[in-house]
C-alpha cells in the first residue's frame, strides 16, 4: 500500500484527533498551516512534508495521552525534537500528528560518581554540556549541529568525538520510551554492562522513531581531560591526510577528533567564519590525556604525517582558539550552503572500513570533480566516516541527476567493501533503498518483522527505514 | 504451558527426527545415552538436563537443514559451545536436539588493516588468540573460561579486560545467523559503527540462543601495546581495595584490567595454584600502553590506593610470571571448588553504578561470614561486576538455603542501586525471575513479542530468559 495514498484519510481523521486533544492541550497543539509550517521541514533536501497537526507535550504521561488517541483515530506519529536530521528522518510523509519533544527540556538528574545523567528528550547536546560545565563531566557525541539527545538516539548519531568515546549507541545507557500502544518500558540500567535479556536500549537506538516514542534517557558521561590540544593540519595531498588518518588509527594513537576537509571545504570555512586557513586537504585533530601523554600522542602523529606530506600543525592553544576551530568545524553546512547563492545542500554520508578510506574518498572526489559540482568533503574520518555535502542550484536538474549518480556509486563502493550506506545520519526516507542493498532482503524482512511485533497498525513514522509502513 | 510436561512428546519427535537425519550426519548424530551425556551439564550448578539427540554440524548449511528438520519435527533447538556457562544457558530443560557447534573452528579471514576477523562460531578465545599472535594484534573479551566465540556472543559476555576494551557487545561487529525457520541472516558490516536501520547485531548478542544460532561473527581486534604491566596489590581491607577501584575509575585511568579477590580468594588460588600471596584482599592489575604512559597510570593509581591502605604492588615483569598471575585468577573456579571435597560451586555475578560498589560487595561479604559459608568474592571490579563463588557441599540443604537467600539479596540490593541482576554470565535459567524484577513485565513482554516474532513455534532454546516457553 503507497503510504501516500492513505494522505486524505489520515487528514480527515487527524481533524478528528485535533478536535478530542483540543481541549487538553489548547495552544500546545498547533492546527494552523502558519504554526504546522515548521515542521514541515528539516535540514535535509529531502522538500516539505506537512503534518495535519503538532502536539507539543510536557511530560511523559501527554506523550501517552497523545500516542493513545492516535491510535484510536488511526493517525501516524511522527517524533520531531531540533529539525537538524539529514534525510527526511522526521518529515511527515503521511501526514499525522508531529509530537514536537523540544518542549521537554530538563536535565533530571546529574550523577558525578557514576558519571551519568538522565535527561527529558528535548534537551539538546550544547544544553546538557552547559549543565555539566561545574561537574568536570561532558557528554562527547556531537554531531555538529545541537541537535535534540533523543533526535540523537533516533538516528544513532556520532561525531567529531566518537573515534574515541563512541556513538550515542555506546553512550546510552537507558531509556524510558512510550510504545505504540501507549505503554511505557524502562530498558537497560545504570551499570556499565549487562547480560540480563535482549539489549532493548539498543534495538531503540538508531530505530528513527520506528519503534517507539523516546521520553527520558540515561546517559554516559566523560570526564573532562587535564589537558586539550587541537590544531590545524594541511596536508599536500587529500590522499596524504587520509593515508596519515589510517596509520594513526592503526597505531592506536587514542585521539579525541580526527576531521577532515578537503580544500574546498576549507574555502568555504575561511569565507564563512573568517578564518584563514591554507586552502588545502587539512585535518582537525584534537588530543585529550594528561599533558605527557597528549605530546606523546602528538609526537606520534607528527612522525606519521611527516611521511605522508603533513604540513605544518598549527595549534590552537587558547580555549577561545580551539573554539573557534570547532565552531567553523560545524558550520560547515550553512558555510558550504553560502558556496553558491540560493543553493540546496544535500549531505550524504558513509562508511567504510578504515583501510578502504582513501580509496572511498579519493573515488569520490575524482567523481565530483568530473561533474564540476560544488560538493565539499569532510569527515568523522578516524571511524572510516565522510561526507559529501552537495551544493546545488534547486532547478537544476542536471547538477542534481550528477549527485544522485556519485550519492549511488559512494553508497555502492561503501557495500562493496564492506562498509555501510549511512554511518550516522540514518535511513530517513533518503536511502530505503541502500538499506535493502546493505542488510539483505532477509535481514530487512527481519527488521519489519520486528516493527510489526511492536507497531502491529505501522502508525510510528510510517514511511521510514521501508518503504511501505506497518504490515504492508 | 510448563515446557517439562511436553518432555515425552519431545522425546518421540525426537526419535523420528533421529531417523530422519541419520543417513546425512552418521556418526556426527549422538543418540546413545553415553555420547549425550556430556552435554547434560555445564559449569553452572543447575544439574543435569539431557538432550535427546546431539548434532555436530560442519557447515553453515547443515545448520540450516538441522534447524529445518527440528522445525518439522516440532523439537527443540539448544545450541552448545564449550559448556562453559554458568546459569543453564545450554541446558537442554525441554530435550531435543542439542547443536553442538565446537567442531566449527576455522578462523576464516584476519584483516590487520581493519583490526578484524571472521570466525566460525566454535573457534574459542584462546584459539583465537592463539592464531593473532603473529599479527600483533589480539581479541580482548575475556570471560576467562576458554568459551567458544558464539557462546560469548549468547551470553554477552565479558571479563577482565573490558573495563578497556569493551564487552562483546563492544567488539562483535557483524553476525551471520541462521533463524528458526533455517533462513540465514547477515547483520552489520565491517566498518566501525553504521546508522543503517535496527541494530540486529546487538538484538543477537546477549539473546543466549533463543533468536538465531550464530554460525559466523565479525571481530574487532586490538593492538597488543607497546608495554604491559602486570601486578597484584594487597590490601589492608576489602572496602580499601574497592574504594581504590572507584576513585581510579572516576580517574578515568585507561587500567586495561582491574581485579579484585577477597582473602578467602587468594587462599584459593595460593593453595590451587601454587602461588604464594598474602592472604589479603587483593588486586589485580594490568596497564597498557606506551611505557610512559603506562608508568603514568601506575603512579596515578599508586596515589590513589596509599590513601586506601594498599601495601606494595608486586610487579609481575616477565611474561611468564604475569601468566602465571592471570592463569591463577582464571583458575579460581577449580581453585575455588578444591576449597571443600566433593563440593559444588555455584557462581552468580552482578554489576552495579561504580559508586555501589563498596557497599554492595561489603554487604555480600557480611552475609556470608554470617552465615559460615565458603565463598570468595572476586570482581572485574573496574565496571562495577563482581561475583560471589558458592562452595557447597551437595547435600547440605541448609547452606544451600543460605547461598538463596544471600543470592537474592545481592540481586535485590543490585537492582535497588540501579545495577543488574548480571554482568556477564546471563538470565539462563537461574535468573529468570531476576529478569522481570528488574525490567518490569512491560520489557519483558516486549522481549517475548520479539522472541514470538523471530521464533513462532518457540523451539530455539525453549525455558531459557522466559519462564514458559514460545507463546505460551
Amino acid at each position: 500500500m503507497d503510504i501516500l495514498a492513505t494522505r486524505p484519510a489520515v487528514a480527515e481523521a487527524a481533524a478528528s484527533l485535533g478536535a478530542a486533544l483540543a481541549p487538553e492541550f489548547g495552544p500546545r497543539l498547533l492546527t494552523t498551516l502558519a504554526t504546522r509550517a515548521h515542521y514541515a521541514r528539516s535540514e535535509g533536501h529531502h522538500g516539505e512534508h506537512l503534518p495535519d497537526l503538532v502536539a507539543r507535550p510536557a511530560s511523559v504521561e501527554e506523550v501517552q495521552r497523545l500516542v493513545r488517541a492516535a491510535a484510536e483515530f488511526c493517525v501516524p506519529v511522527v517524533p520531531y525534537g531540533a529539525g537538524t536530521s539529514l534525510e527526511g528522518n522526521a518529515a511527515a510523509v503521511a501526514g499525522g500528528l508531529c509530537l514536537d519533544l523540544s518542549g521537554m527540556t530538563q536535565v533530571l538528574e546529574i550523577q558525578t560518581e557514576d558519571m551519568l545523567c538522565v535527561v527529558e528528550p528535548g534537551v539538546t547536546r550544547e544544553q546538557l554540556n552547559g549543565e555539566l560545565r561545574a561537574t568536570g563531566l561532558f557528554f562527547p557525541v556531537d554531531p555538529g549541529a545541537d541537535a535534540t539527545i533523543a533526535g540523537m538516539i533516533a538516528t544513532r548519531a556520532s561525531g567529531t568525538n566518537a573515534v574515541r568515546y563512541g556513538t550515542m549507541r555506546e553512550n546510552t545507557l537507558a531509556l524510558k520510551v512510550v510504545l505504540a500502544d501507549g505503554s511505557v518500558v524502562r530498558t537497560g540500567t545504570r551499570a556499565r554492562k549487562s547480560a540480563a535479556g535482549y539489549d532493548l536500549t539498543h534495538l531503540f537506538v538508531g530505530s528513527e522513531g520506528t519503534l517507539g516514542v523516546t521520553v527520558e534517557a540515561t546517559l554516559r558521561l566523560h570526564g573532562v581531560p587535564e589537558t586539550v590540544l587541537a590544531g590545524s593540519w594541511p596536508f599536500e595531498t587529500l590522499e596524504g591526510a587520509v593515508q596519515t588518518v589510517i596509520a594513526t588509527v592503526q597505531a592506536a594513537v587514542p585521539v579525541a577528533r580526527m576531521e577532515l576537509l578537503d580544500a574546498a571545504a576549507i574555502g568555504a570555512c575561511n569565507s564563512y567564519s573568517n578564518l584563514s586557513l591554507p586552502v588545502q586537504p587539512t585535518l582537525f585533530l584534537e588530543l585529550h590525556g594528561s599533558e605527557a601523554h597528549v605530546h606523546e600522542q602528538l609526537e606520534t602523529i607528527q612522525a606519521i604525517g611527516a611521511d605522508f606530506g603533513g604540513g605544518t600543525l598549527a595549534r590552537a592553544l587558547e580555549t577561545e582558539a580551539r573554539s573557534r576551530l570547532w565552531k567553523a568545524r560545524h558550520q560547515a553546512l550553512p558555510a558550504a550552503r553560502a558556496m553558491l547563492p540560493n543553493a540546496v545542500t544535500w549531505v550524504t554520508d558513509v562508511c567504510v572500513p578504515i583501510s578502504r578510506l582513501a580509496d572511498a574518498i579519493g573515488q569520490v572526489q575524482r567523481q565530483v570533480e568530473g561533474a564540476g559540482l560544488v560538493a565539499p568533503i569532510l569527515g568523522h574520518v578516524g571511524d572510516g566516516n565522510f561526507h559529501v555535502f552537495f551544493v546545488l542550484p534547486p532547478d537544476d536538474e542536471h547538477a542534481w541527476a550528477r549527485a544522485r549518480e556519485i550519492n549511488e556509486a559512494m553508497v555502492e563502493h561503501a557495500l562493496a567493501v564492506g562498509g555501510t550506506c549511512t554511518g550516522e545520519h540514518g535511513i530517513g526516507i533518503g536511502k530505503r533503498g541502500a538499506l535493502v542493498r546493505e542488510h539483505g532482503r532477509e535481514a530487512v524482512d527481519l527488521m519489519r518483522r520486528i516493527k510489526d511485533a511492536l507497531d502491529p497498525a505501522g502508525l510510528y513514522n510510517p514511511g521510514k527505514l521501508f518503504r511501505n509502513s506497518g504490515n504492508a
